[in-house]
């Protein structure tokens, strides 16, 4: 039998996450420590208040207020830091790297906005960094990636990565929950979904949404993820300040039960792609065809799902927040951090520079309008799209009572194409009521 | 810039799967050496017929007939076995780990059946076995299970984990597709699928399943890759012998339609489970609900689903099969050797002795009888359900022209009361026309 080795570990941080992974550590010690060689030791924990009332047992001695007394402590390699926000998070995970210490972070945020300077200083000092948790909690997607398809250029890659707006977006698809498409009818059904803002109360109240929801709602948190995993996916850097992104403030009921007749589901898609030389790294609410396995993930549950040359399509699903799922992904890379012997571990995430970013892509749309109820104007209408080379695939018209509620789903068109378009539809035509991404084809 | 590190190889078969790897090592050789810092030069390559025209640009000296070629070679230290069959593969297997060579297998038969042997002398020689290609092709469930889920207790794992037969039982439910349950109707709807014979016919016609179809319609494949799961999950050995195995081949388009009406999709499913200190583990037939995200795995695809005490639920989902899927896996392997320095990568895999198996577990069970149709014998059966302890969650009858088609749904019951009471219903009541596991609460 060979000697256990014990990694002494500093923890930065003691919420939900910090003690969701000690209380993991504590359970699973004995097993680790028999099947992996190797024993985590915590010396010590920086919190904001030494003594506040905890539910986990960590020694009051160990738990400190300065950051110092982790960061700087020679006998601390390895750091789990689980304070969340970009700073001092970032700041507190460069040090460390600097002074040797891998890192094990949660922290999307802090790694998608110092991405570079994060990864250069681990490089550079020859120290790991490792952030499954930080992207799709307890789904092993980065290491996916990173560890089983090294031999694949990734051509497309599609997340649900948000819990909270897929809670919200389910809710308010409960109605049609365990339905195939609607028999094409003529006009919209009368069933509707509950509105956002019932949806964003429910999820807030179960604890799903945060009191300011802006982060999770507008696309913030799934655009750090998104800028991650893309630039893993595709072997360069893609920026955060790169994506295109849009929140799920603006659906509607009505557009939800649209798009089920439709055939499509509504789900907040992070949409990476090759086109080219280039790469187009998008965030927005989106119809996904029912048919479509990423139809199926509802509630919270995040997946991603990914093209690969040689592999073909991929999906991986599970609990991409909470503290246990978290907590799961974060030992793991404690483990891995272990295994590498805490170095080394970098040479996976070396990137050959920025990418290019395509922004004006080709997609399909839903564009909802209120026409104008009069004679020549859905003519003028179809007419404006037409001379901006967009083509519709298909159309719907329900007239009454003044107002002309008109569908359009277009084909593959011109982003850019789709914009002008609609800028020329004014208020003589119609009201743009939304636009939605159509995502055919995956 | 570091100095790329060799590793030299050689490879056992050249079918459609070492020329798979072949020709994905050559595509990604120049990619690989710069991001992994390790590049693979294969040095001989064991085939039957060094003559034979190959689609696959091997050159001609390195082929030979004999295995010593490979196997005693001491420059070769990694081993790719791309053999297929249970023998003579598992004793090349076993003397290259001997010889101290790592080895990556796609062969899950060789290794299912020759699993402690060829760990141990693995664990002895200090080499390393990978097998990553041989459960799932492209999808990392092995990694993921060693490598992300260490500090999580497995509770169970159902896999749809063969290709061939998700392949026809999604032909046999083609009628269906997209469609969420039938309302409850009174009879069984007029549409129905094709039958098992003429959805193997066309997975044959596709290249999907073999002439003979046996070990993956009589479900010996998908056993093997159980086994193996839920060794690894379980971290115990699940032998190959301990899991109880029954086909699709009895399985008629009747079961299916009747399965849809009742909120059910047909599937080949492998399900493992820790009860207490032991292990059930079988391969069967089974009702899935419908909106179970297992259910929409169709085609040939093939998925892993499992629940652990900190990640929750999480599923993997892809390619199980197939040329370049399996060589993405296979690279993936020869990846992960070289970056152990083809040393002591059993750790993961080191088990705690043989599991105890559970044969006599509980399920629900949906059972299809042709009554006689008299007064009173719908009574008598229901009776003898009840005298074994099987209660009846839902039932239905139809009857006309003498026969009576009656369906039940049981309550959760016990394997061995279902089967005595099963034995107890004789022709003057009944005839037995089929038995199909339910799957509730995956």
């Amino acid at each position: 039998m060979e000697s256990i080795r014990t990694i002494t570990t500093g923890f930065l941080g003691l919420g939900n996450i910090g003690a969701g992974v000690w209380r993991l550590i504590e359970q699973t010690r004995g097993e680790i420590a028999a099947r992996e060689g190797v024993r985590f030791s915590v010396k010590r924990v920086l919190v904001r208040d030494t003594l506040k009332r905890r539910d986990v047992s960590v020694p009051k001695p160990i738990l400190t207020t300065d950051a110092d007394d982790v960061l700087s402590d020679p006998d601390i390699t390895l750091v789990v830091e689980a304070l969340g926000g970009e700073q001092p998070a970032a700041d507190y995970i460069r040090r460390a790297l600097i002074s040797g210490k891998s890192v094990v972070t949660a922290n999307k945020l802090a790694l998608a906005t110092h991405w570079q300077e994060l990864l250069e200083t681990a490089c550079v000092s020859g120290s790991c960094l490792y952030f499954e948790p930080g992207v799709c909690g307890a789904i092993p997607v980065i290491r996916a990636i990173t560890d089983s398809l090294q031999a694949n250029t990734i051509e497309r890659l599609y997340g649900i990565i948000n819990g909270t707006t897929n809670y919200i977006l389910s809710q308010m698809s409960a109605p049609y929950a365990g339905q195939g498409p609607a028999p094409s009818a003529g006009g919209l059904s009368g069933q509707c979904g509950v509105s956002y803002a019932d949806a964003l109360f429910e999820a807030q109240r179960l604890g799903l949404a945060e009191p300011d929801p802006t982060a999770d709602v507008e696309g913030g948190d799934a655009a750090c993820k998104l800028s991650i995993l893309a630039t893993l996916a595709f072997r360069a850097h893609v920026p955060l300040e790169g994506l295109f992104r849009r929140g799920i403030t603006t659906i509607t009921p009505v557009d939800v039960a649209y798009g089920r007749e439709l055939g499509y589901a509504i789900k907040l898609l992070a949409v990476a792609k090759r086109v080219g030389d280039k790469v187009e790294a998008r965030v927005h609410p989106t119809f996904v065809p029912l048919s479509h396995p990423l139809a199926s993930v509802n509630g919270s549950l995040n997946a991603v799902y990914l093209y690969g040359h040689a592999c073909g399509e991929l999906m991986f699903y599970g609990r991409g927040a909470g503290d246990a799922p978290t907590a799961s992904a974060v030992v793991s890379d404690m483990i891995a951090a272990a295994r590498s012997g805490c170095r080394g571990g970098e040479r996976a995430y070396r990137m050959t520079g920025t990418v290019a970013m395509e922004t004006d892509w080709v997609s399909r749309y839903f564009i909802r309008l209120q026409a104008v109820d009069q004679p020549g104007v859905l003519g003028a209408i179809a007419g404006i799209l037409g001379r901006h080379g967009v083509s519709i695939a298909s159309m719907r018209q329900t007239t009454g009572d003044g107002r002309a509620p008109l569908l359009f789903v277009t084909h593959m068109a011109r982003e850019s194409d789709v914009r002008s378009a609609l800028g020329e539809i004014d208020e003589s035509l119609a009201a743009i009521e939304n636009v939605i991404y159509v995502e055919e084809g995956i």
